[in-house]
């Protein structure tokens, strides 16, 4: 049976730099707050932190745009710089109209501006990159607090989306480390022991939607424990979560 | 600053039927695990329990399928009375693709097969439909606590739906009472104190998918209480998650 789950939020986590030791930090902060990392303990980190640590800061006044990006910035009332940032780190345009520009990532990502964002940055002339390869980072950081807690964290890096017929965002997961992102009810059956209909929950994008209810935007904490979920056990991959294009009716 | 959130599972509601008073029996069984409501406790209750509380089941042996419901179900190797059911509770056809059948539904979600489900049902023959009004049974449930408790519980209720782009499925908000979906961080100001660019969070399914994680679909735990998270305040209802067809780019 299934118990109480917490959501934790770390906080304290100072303003991050290029070159930061993610996981060192993480650690630091769970301990000053008087906490410390249980086995099945969850870590979630959300992208901002990620990507300032690994420099992934975009200084628009250095950005020429192309002439394409001027044209979609002049239809959307946009900087086109942005937008040539935008289509710099898309794959495909899935959708554009007015000022909303919605493309594929280089790492698999449907969204809005290619996760290109420009609040908490500091300056009003930079802008955040999603990530290189947040499979990676979480990589990183889950080995980081392993080897200073000696404690097997699962780690989920997160960032806000919109959806699809729904307003507002919610996080999605777009990098997992120590856990597969999905729980597969295949076989399972149900109170009537009949097998389940429904038979793969998105479990990393739930952690990610949990942790993000104490990830308070105008504070400052990036990143949220989850203790006493047990996570489906693996070495998941953020692909796992992304649908493939021949699969999908809406691209 | 916000603390720690809880998602506790309500354990041990019994096999619902026409007629079943909710409310009453979720009181009874927060009760029965030594629990009682908090000020700010959230109740999140799975759709199943509330359709099969209207009698909002269908006994497949009493379809009639129209011809376009045949034409549909053979060319998708499904079972033309389940998709006579489907479009009975659908105001439009979204996407229609080998065996799926993305709708709109009379309530407005877009989801696969309209919400219409075989799981946790009992016979075999047998399907649950959606909640007629999802807004007014959260309403019931949520008086009824308070009538019983004294305390002010907002009352969410939810399905598990695919989405687009993604693989597995999530738990979304499809009914709300006692609080507002959104949190609108509008005049909010970053860590660098300039205005957020993401004003919208959908925290009613943020928490729908929190509560998901206690809820295990093969065991009975239809309820979550969420205890510790702020809700926004005012009477929300359902309407101000679904994107208005003018403003989406996805249908």
């Amino acid at each position: 049976m299934i118990d109480t789950i917490s959501v934790i939020p770390v906080k304290g986590i100072p303003d991050i730099r290029k070159g930061d030791a993610l996981g060192r930090l993480i650690v630091d902060r769970v301990k000053a707050q008087g906490e410390s990392f249980r086995a099945g303990d969850i870590a979630v980190v959300s992208q901002k932190i990620v990507s300032k640590a690994e420099g992934r800061v975009v200084s628009l006044s250095k950005v020429i745009p192309s002439d394409f990006a001027k044209t979609i910035a002049n239809n959307g009332g946009k900087d086109p710089r942005l937008v040539e940032v935008v289509l710099r780190e898309s794959d495909k345009i899935i959708r554009m109209r007015g000022g909303h520009l919605i493309t594929e990532t280089k790492q698999g990502f449907i969204c809005a501006n290619a996760g290109v964002d420009q609040s908490n940055v500091g300056s009003k002339e930079s802008v955040t990159l999603l990530p290189r390869d947040s499979d990676a980072a979480a990589d990183r950081i889950r080995k980081t607090i392993h080897q200073i807690t000696g404690r097997v964290v699962p780690v989920i890096i997160t960032d806000t989306f919109g959806r699809a017929w729904r307003m507002g965002q919610v996080n999605f997961a777009i990098g997992v480390s120590g856990m597969k992102p999905i729980h597969d009810y295949r076989g399972t059956r149900d109170m009537y022991r009949r097998k389940l209909q429904v038979t793969e929950i998105a479990v990393a994008d739930e952690l990610a939607c949990a942790a993000e209810l104490v990830m308070n935007k105008a504070d400052r904490v990036p990143v949220a424990l989850i203790r006493g979920y047990k996570a489906p056990r693996g070495q998941g991959r953020i692909k796992e979560l992304l649908r493939p294009e021949e699969s999908d009716l809406f691209r």
